[in-house]
């Protein structure tokens, strides 16, 4: 059984959904994965991971429907790497509130969005407020690293487990091997914020960064020792993870 | 050999590509399409098409890249049928804008946009102007209809075979079978429109309509006759039109 | 009789005009126009044709009222060229979209733009279509070069009678001796486009192209051989083109 | 001598304007102006006002050209009786902004705008500073009520001469006295003001009002006893006054 | 008795706010004010006049709640001189609807800004009326500056009285002398300008200006001969001029 | 020694300033806290924080100077509670855009935001990275909280301490007594969300809320327990934090 699809149907179906349906909108994005990834690499883990989350919450009784992958999002911090496109904040903004008015006009008032781009995070944040003020939608947002384990990444990341990395890797290597240029795979980690306590990625202040102010290839982590087996216990958590989360929003109630 | 894909590449990639490379944007849509066509028509006839054209086109020698269907655009005119996704005029705009900037930061500069639905056509028109002027894209703009032959549409359509119709249910019954119902398609002509001999749909004055303007199904035109033999012929004949295109794109010049 | 003009009446007239009242709004353009012709020329044609179809509307009967010509619009394929006056593409938006909402205001629900300068079109039509979403406007589109018979162009414009050219100089000859300098008239045509078949003006793709990419003079055609004898004929079966509009739009109904 | 206007030039005429010359952009209004005035009055009288002065300015040697009345302002305290045309603040002062950059592609760099209506006053001042700012132009306002003298106003208006008044009815029955309807010209002065001292118009602290908070009519001020012979004297003044600042604005400088 | 403030309410206070109380918005500036002044000055000014005039018209027993002063406003003729903080026209616009959309949600609809810049003056009024029309709060607007004499100002301004100058010079040696380096006092005044009878400060027409046309350092005046006992009077009258305006805008009413 | 503040410089001295200098600007919201907390609230605690930090870190060799706390932000998830103040995202962005804008116009490039109000801090992050594009500033975000230890929570908020609640309302108790209301302090949390696993605050999936959707008083927590001595500490540790990163700002680099 295959995950249901929004734009599989005609709009006379939309009329009859119920109320604890919910609409699933991955967030992906077309960017700089360093030399070894594509730069398809956010769509991708997006679209696969919210796929299989979907076609999993319909099998476990969940009336969800999986919408496109919006491919086109917030990277403007790799916009110094070619191939990287980028929507400027308030086109981003603006996109997210069109689509969001839009699935308003039907009976559901549920929405997921599945984001693969961390860079996309803060934004649709403020886009799930403000859908949830204008619209009236239940929204949410999680995506598949939000279910995967951290603590599997490298030490010589020294904690920054942050682009292109092993994570990243080791999700495409089974995925898309065929994408993967394993021989230009290597590791840049930015050592200058070491000296750094209270500053920094994870860190009690974060910092506005673009990708160049921290490596010349566009890689933040270390990817060389990423595996294929390694990318499919990812895969399988962060599914697991996002079709829990669809459960619950399909009954969530704050009153 | 599949349509080479934009997103495949890395980043590095990006810097190599010649000045002729042609990227190539197909501009979907999710809308109402009457009962008996799924939302996602224009979205898979662009999706469809630029994909076989592109793989034409590359086989024939020409560099071009595809890049992922927009599938949220300017559907306003579908707004009040539910399951239709609407930007809005600005938000289509400054994406379409976005996008193009992103694309001028490599060193191609040849954009073609597939336009698979209507009422995208006006606003492209004025971002292809755009983008010349602000980024000195060469940029182009056609579509699979226009690579059609109307007058294969049936009588009945008195003339406005302009929405969910015999062509575009041909094809989708070729592209999509299983995604469409036959059994709801139903003929609806506005036929008060053939009172007025200067304005009304391909005449010397436009008007401003809105789906429901004229129907109250959503379909404007005719498609119980539609077949997917008729639907394979206009295929053929929109990704040969296409392809065509693209590889003139690759070497447009205007002086 | 003189064409009746909208900005004749004092406020409390507008309350008492009828339904099937016609508010007609040239669309004019400040822009260069080769050598030979004033940057009024689309103004021009726009202001004096419009005022003629309306005088002939109301002679025939039609309730209409003109209003006056938008001066300043969207030229920005002519910005590299002094003189020329543009607005951005959202500035020129939001202008058509605040006067239909004033518009909309009084009991009068029609709204025929009739524009002379091909720039707008697009942008014109966008905005038809968001008036009557917006505020339930009937709008239509038509303008003076609807109504011509391009065949008159002479075979040196080789289909490439896009600007200051032939037709438009033997309008401004009729319509405005005094400021046409035929001895500065030379024609221009971008010869390189001959070499391709699908991409063009007028072709199955269109392209996005600034004056200057295509015309060091700012012409494009040939204006050698106007008159102000054809001048006249354009301007009149312009005239008698739009004024069947008119007559037309004051009864359009979609139902 | 007619004013010499800025649209009968051929774009190759402007490369060659001199540095003092002084470009004159009219800004006028469409707005109710009570039941015996059109609601073109504004527009009318910085049109004829602009035109005199830039035709007196020329007469003297100052090398002036005259743009088209900008006839779609900012009107929108004038919103709720119908016939008035308002742009919104933000679309006035793009439009602004945009004709102040088209102006600045030319080797002139001095603008003059004429502002015929009172609910213009503030935005065109924002815009002279930004035009400053952005494009390095030398922006002046002034009007033709700046050049008159109010003291003329009869004592029945009460200090609130105001819209639609005395001296603009005046003005009215000399330029256009087939459009004012006398029979119809009452007195509406909004005598709640009278017991404020420090708040008002004219006062050291203004309000926000709208037309219809002070007057059922839309006239504030009293136009019974105005004559075309006064009119001709404010004409006059208005003009005089008008062409000095185009004078002095041909040879403005700060250091 | 300190002034009432807004911010010190919880908010089950708004709700029973009475019909006649008066909100105070000051808005301040934070830009240069030449060698010898803080860059506070205007927010220092805005800030301790509104202060203290609410705190006088409460002693009256008009119920009013003053806001915190708004410190980043419109400020970019400053813009060249580093220090200054300046808003662009539309975000300061912006600010302003926003915020008094915000006030307009509580019973309350009466919003006095008491303006400290006069670079924000005209966007306020533009400010007023937007917020009447589209909430229908009664707004005024007025300044510390409203409420003084400026035939104080030296003759060695010659008029010319504009920014860093006596008077303002005087109001800092009272309210904040240890901020204030009179040891870097300088005259600077135009003199260029008084070539100009009908262009100018507080002429007929005024012009669009930056301080770095007018100024070396900043000053627009001559701020020499200043003194804090000038200051202290200038302080008492804009306070009491200030408290009438607040005392007048709770009983304000325009019919 | 008190904190060194920005708007106490004259124009002069900022072009003199190391480029190790840290702009510290505190951003405050005026919204609802309940029926016992005034609308300061988050003002107050990001003003007087800041405003130690700045000395804290000043007294230790850094040169840091401290901004005027942003009072007015983005608040809309309070704005159906009255009193509260809310800016639009987009004015939000827009106004920090600005401030960074200006900032970089001196030779300092180094601005902390210190957020007092979670609602901020996702539109904060965005321009973080905004004004590290545009204008190259190195921009930081942390605030007060982000030095606090949540586990001093009382059990009876159930890990939901989000708005009023127990630590806010000690810290108010410990800064701005007079204002705290204890006898209308009473808890409200949402229990509904305990059934919720994935779902909720501090889980893996945000969720977009309004405080009406979980609270009819506005507090999300419980105060009831809150004490100025436990104020007293969170207070110290979070000016002992923010003076950290404040002086880390100061010598951050990441390469």
């Amino acid at each position: 059984m295959a995950a249901p699809r929004y734009i599989d149907l005609p709009t006379t179906e939309f009329g009859r959904l119920a109320d604890d349906t919910v609409f699933v909108l991955p967030l992906g994005a077309i960017e700089q994965h360093g030399p070894h990834l594509p730069v398809s690499t956010d769509y991708t883990v997006a679209d696969m991971t919210a796929d299989a989350a979907v076609e999993a919450a319909a099998a476990a009784g969940v009336p969800a429907l999986l919408l496109p992958t919006l491919a086109f999002t917030k990277s403007d911090e790799h916009s110094r790497f070619p191939g990287s496109i980028w929507l400027d904040w308030d086109t981003m903004m603006r996109t997210l509130i069109d689509i969001g008015r839009s699935l308003a006009a039907t009976p559901v008032s549920r929405l997921v969005f599945i984001n693969g781009h961390g860079g996309n995070s803060a934004i649709a944040q403020v886009a799930c407020r403000e859908l949830r003020k204008q619209f009236g939608l239940r929204t949410f947002l999680t995506g598949p690293y939000s279910g995967m384990d951290f603590s599997l990444s490298p030490a010589s990341e020294r904690g920054m487990s942050v682009h292109a990395m092993y994570l990243e890797t080791s999700l495409m290597l089974h995925l898309r091997p065929d994408l993967v240029r394993m021989e230009h795979a290597a590791a840049c980690v930015p050592e200058a914020l070491l000296d750094f306590e209270h500053i920094g990625f994870n860190r009690k202040a974060s910092f506005g960064w673009l990708a160049d102010d921290l490596s010349d290839t566009g890689v933040i982590g270390d990817p060389t020792a990423a595996t294929a087996e390694v990318g499919a216990g990812l895969f399988e958590s962060a599914v697991a993870h996002l079709a829990a989360v669809i459960g619950e929003a399909s009954r969530f109630r704050t009153r």
